[in-house]
């Protein structure tokens, strides 16, 4: 079975990357950056070539989705990139296409905030898709690269389904009638995300979940059955949100990054301000078989459930990757 | 014949790439940047996307030698980017699998100054090959990057051939013995650059050519004879240093960078602080038969004429670019 995760982050070793590949993991989507910009993010990506370098064992890069089946062959996890906010790009649309080069593969248009293309998920007043953000999202329509909206505001991302000539992702997330979250996705967008063609990851992040991180694996699959009705088996996937290994301070860069000088919590708060403690049933990669059974259990096909835990992510990178014509 | 120029350096625009093909060129080394560092580096290639969007029935870029081949068939011109600094890469060595990543296929160590790596060519005392120079280029021989030491000085660049577990070219400059110049190179480096198995691409930039620009023609093809004596038919090739439609600024940032509050004239002088004036016979890139026709009345064989024009630089560019086994 080809299994994809649509989204980790993590302070990368031998140790995880052998997880992955204990897991069953073919392909992850790694995050690359978080509020880094050009400079910095040439960086992270030269931190990834000496990790292909050091680690080629047991990991390879992901340009587009025959990497993916390579991957699969040759018994290797591919990695595939996104940022999570549109920093790389700064103010500078040939940004999109170059960044794009050195496979960067996704990138949401927003972080939680404001940013120059569109409205965060964290923000009291969502103005929708920027001028700068038509730009952008027809340039990434261009290019090839996937719109992840994962922590953009409900305007927006209607607004980029809407203008996107192509299908967007939301890579990591889950509805908003599992568990209310500013970070969880209403009916609504859900629908339109599912009729354009588009893409949900689940997300593990406890934050995101019914009873945080006493959410069952029942209760888990429940919900994947229940969007699978409202969306269709073909727009869901799983992007677990796995950050491990990261230091305090890695938390305060995702949250507060170089715009606050006063501590934002994010999905936290003061009194719970550390990362939420982890799920029994899925506290690394090694974990992935355990939401296969759930959805067997729960009553998904194995066709049904191989779409789930990464066809439908395979498919939407073959699509979404090639430039356009 | 496939013709490869070794180096341009011009305000492109269609009427130049259309220059290109009319005077057959296939290919040509496109100087991306002289003393831009890394983000700096990333707008031009941001440019170059641009032009390859607006003008790709004209060009095309070049990620390897097939490439080439590829232009000639799709009667195209081929480009291939080449810093005429280290710049580019900062203090970081990751900078060069990054972007190597982006095409550029061709660093120099220097631009006339010291830099990080090695000693240029206008210095006043020349101490080799830097601690990082020699980290860089066992990096560059890695990812297969060529070492350019045309704007280098004697020592470095003796270092730099026997440093090198690749050959290293000499793009664009002439032997000393044809014309005493800085920019020009000695028989020493020559010879030790022939049995390496490097290339030397001549120039036709005045300031290195015997009488500037009265230069003729058959002293020109002179010169490529004495030098094919010297190293050997299969080193040597062309390297225009082209520099069209370029203003004072250009000219100014190519000399002074950001390194100097005095204006220094590199090769003119205060009382020549110009850009040289052309050559008759060869003006523009239209004038590649010229030189074609130059070699063949000099005497050399159609066989030989063809590796000068562009199958040497060919040959050059499909060894050094392949990754290190």
């Amino acid at each position: 079975m080809i299994v994809i995760d649509g989204l980790q982050y993590s302070n990368w070793d031998r140790e995880l990357f052998t997880q992955l590949r204990q897991g069953g993991v073919t392909a992850v989507h790694v995050t690359l950056v978080y509020h880094e910009n050009a400079r910095e993010t040439l960086s992270r990506l030269g931190e990834w070539n000496r990790r292909f370098e050091q680690h080629g064992d047991l990991i390879m890069p992901v340009a587009g989705a025959a990497d993916i089946r390579r991957a699969k062959e040759l018994g290797k996890v591919g990695i595939f990139f996104g940022a999570q906010n549109c920093s790389p790009i700064e103010d500078d649309i040939a940004l999109i296409e170059v960044f794009r080069q050195l496979n960067l593969l996704i990138m949401q248009l927003t972080y939680n905030n404001q940013s120059l293309l569109a409205t965060g998920c964290y923000e009291g007043s969502d103005s929708g898709i920027t001028r700068f953000g038509k730009q952008a999202i027809a340039e990434m329509n261009r290019v090839g690269m996937l719109i992840d909206m994962s922590h953009s505001a409900e305007r927006s991302t209607l607004e980029a389904i809407e203008l996107s000539s192509r299908p967007i992702i939301i890579s990591h997330a889950n509805p908003e009638f599992f568990h209310p979250a500013k970070r969880n996705k209403s009916e609504t967008v859900l629908r339109e995300l599912g009729q354009s063609g588009g893409l949900l990851g689940f997300s593990l992040y406890p934050f995101h979940l019914h009873n945080g991180s006493d959410c069952t694996l029942a209760q888990f699959c429940d919900m994947v059955a229940r969007t699978a009705d409202l969306i269709g088996i073909d727009h869901i996937g799983i992007g677990t949100d796995l950050c491990q290994n990261q230091p305090q301070s890695v938390l305060e860069w995702m949250r507060s990054g170089r715009w606050s000088k006063q501590v934002d919590y994010g999905e936290g708060s003061a009194s719970n301000a550390d990362w939420p403690k982890p799920l029994t049933w899925f506290g690394d990669s090694r974990d992935f078989p355990n939401i296969t059974q759930g959805l067997l259990q729960r009553g998904f096909s194995a066709e049904d459930t191989a779409k789930v835990m990464g066809l439908n992510w395979l498919n939407t990178l073959e699509q979404g990757l090639k430039p356009a014509p």
